[in-house]
């Protein structure tokens, strides 16, 4: 364990991109001091997700470089502020998609801290941390972080923490819609997309007693997906004769939401999870909703820091984690590449030992 | 009352446009003979739906011609089958959207004969019977109407006809999503688009409990909604700072949904009951309903059969009642014309008895 001097600012090192067409580059910089309320982790995994690369590159919205992206982590606290509770140093922790919140307004109290009211969450990375001067955040592809206790989820000693990391995005956003809907046994689920988030919304569907069936590009996962208990396998919307209380659609590319608006109960719901960039982001018209009425569409963006920790608890009991491959800190542009042209399998998570 | 042989086929005059683009002029027709679970109404008043133009004027979708529209219907029974046991000679009755449906497919034993699952919702006009041999329906415009018991609405001795005539489709469209919804006692509902739609929202909403807030183009009825017990109302959506369980969208000209859907709270919901034609009807990008997570949106399409009696029953114990103006038969054109360039205060219903 490195030795810190708490009070000055904290010596970090990591992978950046300079700008949205650069590639990942060794770079080192500083994190703020830890606060009364802060801890600092000495991060053992980071997961790469794939709105990291969106952010990357700015396909969302212009990105704040140079960028250190990384909203998957999991590590072992190695400091802690003078009134910090919740973690003592040698305990697991992780990090999700945010570091900070107002923690006063309505929204942050019903632990929704995603949507504070005041504009004030502050995500982990390509984001500027009004509570820290405005000073721009940087993520998990590094070897430490500094945040909140209250943003930092607990982790049980000898949990997999290369598991853990990536739970932290992709568990929560596909458990939270899960939450929302109200999904209990017998709740017929529809998984749209069957990648990394599709995977995730398929285990806890089932281990939350759902019928689940999965809309995929191909049959190259079938198997799979019925070893995983899933009920039917679609690779065409035609002749699919059921109805479902929820369909999750983790769909990154183009395609038409009605189609699945359509295979709705009455008082079934559509949710969101999965975005194409913004510019073949798709629309939903109104008229074919109201013909399509009683069938209610929404997005999902993660969990609030509450539920996170709900979903790791959940996960770890239930051993339900998505699949992983390890790769080195220098892999990352491959990994990316990978990632961009549909050869990736599993969640790529970067070990921090090999930077 | 006129002398029918119910054994065959029912002369009935009303009145028709020929083609998209006609005017109304006197009409005579027949309709099919009253089979045995059929009632036989005498109609007394017919309002005018501003869906009775866009169909009229092909806007939704090319119109079945000669076409009699009219799905507000209120009159008196003169005549039932042998099989008829939910009305009587003398009862009076209304008729709204829907004449019949399968009546076997699970939407249609829940009463959502308007989802029947077999495509089979027979519409009051502009659609074809396929229960009698895909004959055109013809709606309200006329002096009376042959439709299975089982589609006909109780209304007890006394009650307003001309007042129970809209209530069939204004009324149902907007109390469905507040039950929907369910709202109560506390919730916070904004209703946006003030007219004969959005004026009945408003009065049910009340009624339930709701706290109410009005979203219109101008000041004009300001004065009115006060009157009625709404709280805000507001002509621009700057400086909105209250958040709603349920907005319902009446409005029937372009605008942007996602206005609405920010001024909802988390798990709050937009029913969209206002169609603008198809060609302006706006789309709701999925990216922003993502940024926008945890907020529904829905299309409501009138109501079942099932609830529209309770409606009914609701508005004539809570005397809920939409603001009408009788006009004659040979009136509709101009009602029409005042419909369109929004010059109509009231709802217009027509008296058969100028027929």
């Amino acid at each position: 364990m490195q030795n810190y001097n708490l009070n000055e600012r904290i010596p970090a090192k990591g992978y950046a991109v300079a700008h949205k067409d650069d590639s990942f580059k060794p770079f080192s910089f500083t994190r703020h001091p830890v606060g009364e309320n802060d801890i600092l982790i000495e991060i053992a995994y980071a997961g790469i997700c794939h709105s990291d690369i969106h952010s990357a590159r700015s396909e969302w919205r212009e990105g704040i470089y140079p960028m250190v992206p990384g909203h998957e982590i999991a590590g072992r606290v190695v400091a802690i502020g003078s009134k910090v509770s919740k973690f003592k140093v040698g305990d697991l922790a992780g990090v999700g998609c945010m570091v900070n919140s107002c923690g006063e307004c309505e929204a942050c109290k019903k632990s929704q801290e995603q949507f504070c009211q005041r504009g004030q969450t502050v995500f982990t990375y390509d984001c500027k941390d009004c509570f820290h001067g405005d000073e721009p955040t940087y993520g998990g592809y590094s070897n430490n972080i500094v945040v909140s206790e209250k943003f930092a989820i607990k982790v049980p000693d000898g949990a997999p923490l290369e598991k853990v990391a990536p739970l932290l995005c992709a568990g929560i956003t596909t458990y939270s819609p899960l939450k929302f809907s109200k999904i209990k046994t017998g709740s017929k689920v529809g998984v749209a997309g069957f990648g990394g988030l599709g995977m995730m919304a398929v285990k806890y569907a089932i281990k939350m007693g759902a019928e689940v069936s999965v809309f995929a590009r191909n049959e190259n996962k079938k198997v799979d997906a019925k070893t995983m208990g899933v009920k039917n396998f679609y690779t065409t919307l035609n002749g699919v004769d059921e109805c479902f209380d929820l369909i999750i659609s983790t769909i990154p590319t183009p395609y038409d939401p009605m189609d699945y608006i359509q295979l709705l109960k009455y008082g079934g719901e559509l949710a969101i999870v999965g975005l194409p960039p913004r510019d073949v982001s798709p629309d939903i018209n109104i008229t074919s909703l109201v013909f399509n009425a009683g069938k209610k569409v929404y997005g999902s963006l993660i969990g609030g820091i509450k539920e996170t920790q709900e979903m790791l608890d959940f996960s770890l009991k239930h051993e339900i984690y998505p699949e992983t491959e390890i790769i080195r800190a220098d892999q990352i542009n491959e990994a990316y590449d990978k990632l961009t042209s549909g050869r990736a399998k599993f969640r790529y998570v970067i070990d921090m030992n090999t930077l």
